[in-house]
């Protein structure tokens, strides 16, 4: 199986460093930056790279797209007459609602577009960062479509496993991008705001333990990339952003009010949810 | 020096054991619970330890108070008799404004207390989950008083850093509580709305990557220490929820007008601020 990975980022390298150590050994890499291709090579993670790229398209059997979610449109359509009929997609994008419906319009039947998510990733960004042990034990999301062969989802399936993810599910796309409002895009937006809530000129760093410190880390964020995730996903954050609220209003109340009973209800109602999710 | 520690829970305890790491070998425990006191000396880490502690208490040179706020006042109150004069306390409590002043009217002049405070902590309560692991690298802050003589808050200092603290920093109890207010209780009432505010019934756990594991690991809550912690900052920590209300609002309302410049923005200052905070 030949495989090409669009985009050898911090993802698509990490993808590239997983196939490796699952044993494949035909996997090659499209990228813009001539520099990041010759990392690769140097790495030993692709067998060849190109800038362009049609002529590697036109031999894969698996193409993986590890680029921004606002490329993914215009990549396939760009590229469509160089995919090999019988061929296989998939992606790493964050949400899917913004270009499933329009990429599928796109393509043809004989070209089977699985869509993925590999819930991995580091802040930094590039292939410097690229590590294939993020994968290992994270989730894995597929949001297998009409078009979709079984044969095709249960590849990708295989391969994340192969890969090093512990759990793959498969969800329908609206459902993937409720979830992921909540789960990922509300905790990149209140780290965001937490950090910038701070006020200048209090040498913070000296008044910090663990909790701070990791309630932060996602500040660090790729600017590009999650203003994008963001605002194609921005009905789902916005209803989660406003749940969040509620519930911080109710702490906030209960604060106000001195209601130590009710406030002991919120910490064992969190506590007993913090305790189930790693069972 | 005879130090004896006030509460071998995991605060307690985890001082016991840097204690006897630090090479300090005259250390009793007090303990309402005479299990933890007997573990405690299984474990090595104290030579005696009472349930009452009167005893003890009059040949202390350092007593190390890691009890629960509301306690403060009133061990402070009962034992007044028991203390040796010249001696110093200190304490490990996470607020102190609502305790200093009446604590220091109560106490005698040859009583010096120096109030500080471990940035270290761990969600579990109780000797078993003690370790002076979490130590190591922490910020110690100590709230100094009029009444201190340096020499003994240089002692707690000093000891601190034995301990394997790595920034020991003097401030005023109520810069203490504002900051505090901000980078430990806010964290903790995010971690809190942030896993309260999820719809039940979602399966969540197969739809979280690290961010989401990160910033609830808190939300699995000591509830009878935090809201006492909460109540007693009260209005720092109301001051600190507000601000990051209206920050999160900030982003809200740029998801909202598709607004993708701004959002960058904010991104671009929460990154500057979270690379800032370990340089």
């Amino acid at each position: 199986m030949k495989i090409v990975i669009v985009g050898l980022g911090v993802i698509g390298g990490s993808f590239a460093m997983a196939l490796k150590e699952a044993g494949y050994r035909e996997v090659y890499g499209i990228d813009t930056n001539a520099q990041t291709l010759q990392k690769a090579r140097e790495m030993g993670i692709i067998r060849e790279g190109q800038t362009v790229g049609d002529r590697l398209l036109r031999d894969a059997d698996l193409v993986i797209l590890a680029i921004y979610p606002q490329l993914m449109r215009s990549f396939i359509q760009n590229h469509l007459q160089h995919l090999k009929p019988g061929c296989v997609i998939t992606d790493a994008t964050g949400i899917k609602g913004m270009f499933i419906e329009d990429i599928l319009a796109m393509l043809p039947e004989e070209i089977d577009f699985v869509f993925g998510h590999p819930m991995a990733g580091r802040e930094k960004k590039g292939i410097d960062f690229a590590s294939h042990q993020v994968f290992k034990g994270a989730n894995y999301l597929i949001t297998p479509t009409k078009k979709n062969k079984e044969k095709n989802i249960e590849l990708i399936e295989g391969l994340a496993y192969e890969m090093g993810f512990k759990k793959v599910r498969r969800i329908t796309p609206s459902f993937h991008d409720e979830m992921i409002g909540f789960t990922s895009q509300l905790p990149h937006a209140i780290a965001v705001a937490l950090i910038n809530s701070d006020e200048e000129g209090r040498d913070t760093g000296s008044f910090i333990g663990d909790s701070y410190r990791e309630l932060t880390r996602i500040a660090n964020i790729n600017e590009d990339l999650w203003s994008e995730l963001f605002l194609g996903n921005k009905d789902n954050l916005l209803k989660a952003i406003n749940n969040f609220e509620l519930e911080l209003d109710l702490i906030k109340k209960a604060i106000h009010d001195y209601d130590i009973e009710t406030l002991k209800q919120y910490f064992r109602k969190s506590t007993k949810r913090r305790e189930g999710l790693d069972s």
